[in-house]
Order: structure tokens, then sequence, then C-alpha cells
């Protein structure tokens, strides 16, 4: 096992304008960890749910190669529950509910097992606990990814910028890192945030694709242009989780492969949004997976000629 | 000479965050005809200006290779202006003063030179006046490409339509694409707008790139990352101008092709916005220009490995 994720595992009440849900499973650290099985054979979570979270997605997880001792069940307790409305372009959302419970006292406890892992991953959470976690790790993975939400630049900065600047990989959307940064040009935003610690920033732009930098070099991802977007809900996090899914298989996180692992994110991503919740992401098979890469891959490439 | 353009040669008054400007040189067909000098040695341009217009513009214009048989000048007449400020983000804009002139009265006259041509660029431009153009020319042009812009969506919807329906190739962004085919997806908008008479759409998306329809082949052009954006006007005509300049010189519409074409003119785009008006396309270099093309093939490029 050499890839370990912190995220929340919970329940999502989602509404777009394709439909409505109840309450199903969603959370940061499930997506993260359905989108990474495609590359990993084993992986840890650390999360926390309440009594009331189905065992049978539990299950589901394990039989993805997810080990679950790093997922406390508390006695009595209620999963974390987030509602949101997408208004009509899909960029946009409103959050009807938040609803902590277990996650509110949740105290990440590492298990024994997790020692020593080389990849890890911190889903959007409260950057105190992020913190935590790398700071309960024994040996210094070798490489650290997190994410985070402008919710957290709001009410946590400071703790936030503390556990920023112990990373090594961030990945955030263009807004948030416009408000990180303070500054509206996405080039002189990721020069401040590498500044802050990370030295790869990665920003998400939706439908606009994603851009890496990695120290001074730069990749412009594509996004495939989509005719439906029918839930975006954990698009972000299967992003993450297919990212760092495929650099801990590959164990190689030079710039090359970082792009690499960037186009398997976004593929994954892209059949994401297709459905309500984990539906698609639970179905996806090696053969759609690469179809939808190699869309990636044609829909990118040219070749100049001398002029 | 293969290459015709039809569009506004004019003046503007552009304030951006950046700076402002007096009545400087500016209009789509001016822009379009410095950017495709770069890639063709005679171009042809139908339009008007008034006798307030400067000479020395003009010799420049000739200087690259610019046939002025078609530009009428109009004893007492004043050239066409436009003044504009830029919002911080660069992405809107408000309109301050629009004064038509010499344009509102405009008569596209084709000269017998200009007969035969093979590439007919449609700048910016009320669509009646395109037409009228394409009505003129004895031999209809290998390729027609026409630009256009909300404007005449809102006050010309009929006329604006019977003359995409003529075109090749139409050229627009985001939001126009998706006013005129009153869709929000722009996979959709595209195949809307193709069915509509133009086999090939380009949605231009400012920063985020462009995306080239081609028949049932899409792909996605980067946009290069830039730290500061000084003004934006004439972008959107230098990456036309670019575009088609391409294809004219290389004499090939082909899906591959058009791609090249997107990306020199994307690049031609990328400086464009570097200083006010016209000033640093004028200056640009051969070897700038390929050295910002190979910015855009290092910034877009990656290989995949079987996974």
């Amino acid at each position: 096992m050499n890839l370990l994720t912190v995220g929340s595992v919970a329940f999502d009440a989602i509404e777009t304008p394709y439909g409505k849900t109840d309450k199903i499973v969603g959370g940061a650290g499930t997506y993260i960890c359905f989108s990474a099985s495609f590359f990993v054979k084993e992986q840890g979570i650390i999360s926390v749910v309440g009594e009331d979270f189905p065992l049978a997605t539990l299950q589901e997880m394990k039989d993805k190669g997810v080990n679950l001792e790093g997922l406390q069940i508390i006695e009595g307790g209620k999963t974390f529950f987030w509602s949101g409305k997408y208004h009509n372009d899909m960029n946009s959302r409103d959050t009807l509910a938040t609803e902590l419970n277990v996650l509110g006292t949740f105290d990440p406890i590492v298990p024994e097992s997790y020692q020593n892992i080389d990849y890890l991953l911190l889903g959007n959470l409260s950057p105190e606990v992020q913190r935590t976690v790398i700071e309960r790790l024994a040996v210094r993975p070798k490489l650290i990814a997190m994410d985070t939400m402008n919710f957290w630049m709001d009410i946590a900065l400071e703790e936030l910028l503390k556990t920023i600047q112990l990373v090594d990989v961030i990945i955030i959307n263009d807004e948030e890192a416009r408000q990180l940064s303070g500054t509206y040009s996405l080039v002189k935003a990721a020069a401040i945030i590498q500044a802050m610690g990370p030295k790869i920033v990665i920003i998400k732009k939706g439908e606009h694709g994603a851009l890496l930098f990695h120290g001074e070099n730069i990749f412009y991802a594509p996004a495939l242009p989509l005719a439906d977007v029918f839930d975006p809900t954990g698009a972000g996090d299967t992003f993450a989780g297919g990212f760092m899914g495929y650099i801990a298989s590959t164990d190689d996180y030079s710039f090359e492969n970082m792009k690499r692992a960037i186009i398997a994110g976004s593929a994954l991503a892209s059949f994401c949004v297709e459905k309500f919740g984990t539906d698609r992401l639970k179905e996806i098979t090696k053969a759609e997976l690469n179809k939808r890469i190699d869309s990636f891959v044609e829909l990118a490439h040219f070749q100049m000629k001398e002029i």
C-alpha cells in the first residue's frame, strides 16, 4: 500500500437542472478512493462516519482495495451531510445544508499499517485535521498533495497557510487560486502560491481544463467538451483521486508523468459528472477509461510544421 | 493574392486597468491584415475610412503586403470610432462610444483585382455588408470564414442567419455561441450552429483557449497563460487574421491544418494583448513568433503510456 487519503465519507443531497436526489453517498474521500482504485490495488483512508452510514458502501470500497482500518465508525454518531443546488450553468451552486455531525469532532488516527506510505492525499477538509495527519506520520511521504476550498480561506486562513506550507502539491480551482493569492492572473497566482510552500500547483478550471505549474514548467490540460453535465458533485475529488492514484501506481512524480496523471484524473472526472453521485464512477470499465483517455489525446493533439 | 478580408479600419480609445489611450488606430480589418501578413505576402482588404485616417498607417499596411484598392477613403468623411473601458477581469467591457461615421453608409466595392481570391475572411461587421461581398464575388472562394458578435444577434438576427448560411467557418466567442444557439453546452451549441450552415465552428474562450468543431472532429487549443493582459482589444481579430493567413498561405483547410492555423492565430493573439492597439503586433519578428508557437507546443504536449 503506498497511497493514503484523508477525506470525508459522507451523505449528499443534490439538486441540478437534471433532477434531484435524496440522501446519497458522497464525500471527498469516497470519490477519491473509487477514482484512485483504477490505478492502485491497495490504498488506505482516514475518515469518520456515523452508525447511519451504509455498510454496503464500505464493502464496495473494500472490494476496490480500500483498507478501512483508518475509517472510524462512531457509535450513535451521524455521518456528515451536505446538501446543495446547482445553477443552470453548473459552475455555481448554493449550499442548502451542512451538518458536520461526526466530522465536527474528528480526530484522525493513523493506524500502524498506514505508516511508511509514499503518497498522501489530503482531501478537502479542515486544514487542522489535514496537518494533524502529516504530523502523525512517522516518516514524511515522498509526495503530499492537498485539496482545499474557499470556505477554509474565509474562516481559517492562518491554519490553512500552515498546512499549505507542508505540502508538495496543491489542487484548487481558479476562483480559489485567485482568492488565496489575492491576484487575478493565474500565472501570478501560481507563483504566489508556490512561494507559500507547494512547488506544484494544479488549478482546475472545470469545463476549461486544468493548469499544472510544476516548478518553472506549465502544462495546459484540456477538458473534454461534454454535451451534458448531469451532476458536477465530486468531479474535483475524482480528478484528485485519479491524479494521485496514477502517481502512486507509477511511483513517478516528474513533470511528464504528472501530465499523464492529470489526463487520467480528467478522464475519470469526465465520467463522474454523467450521473448523480458515485454511480457512474463505480461502473466504469478499464476499456471505457482507456477509450476516454484516447479522446483526450485526440482532442489536444496537433503537430506544427515549419512556418 | 489569395486572401481577402472585409473589416473595419478605425479609431479606438481604450481604457484598461493598465492605462488609457487617446484615439489610436484599431478596427477588425487592421488587426486582421497585420496578423495575416505574417503568413501571406499579398492580401486585399475591403473597407472604408474618412479623410481623418492617418496615411502613415495605410503605408504600413502596404509595406506588409496589403493591397488597398478595396479601401475607400471618403472625402470629408470621418473614420469609424469606438471607445471602451475594460473591467478588472479583462473579460468584460463597457462601450463608451460608437460613432459609425463612414461605416454607416459603407457600400463594399470589390475591385476587379480581388476577383478569384481563394480565401475570404469576413471580419465582424454588419451581416448585410458581409453578405454583399460574397454576392459581389464572381466565383465563390474555396473557403469563407466569418466573425460576428452579439450586437448583430440582438439587432439583425435574420440578416445574420442569412449570412451564416453562406459561410464555411464561423469564429465566435463562447458567450456568442451560447446566444446564437440558445443553449449552454458548447458541444450542443456547435452542433446547432453547424446546422445553420458553417461546417466548421471555432469558439474562442479567451484565457481558456479555443475549440474547433470541424465536422465530427473536435480540437481543444490551449491559451498561453499570461501574467499580464495589457489590452485585449483586437485579440479576436488578430486570432482570426492569423488563422486565415495561415490557411491561405498553406492552401490547406483540412482538420489537421486548421489546428495548426488556430495555434498560429493564438500565438499572434497572445502578443497582441501585450501592448495597447496594434503596436505589439507590428513589431513581432518571425523568430519571436516561432518561439511563441513553440511555447504552445510545450504547453499542450503530453504522451500517455499504457495503463
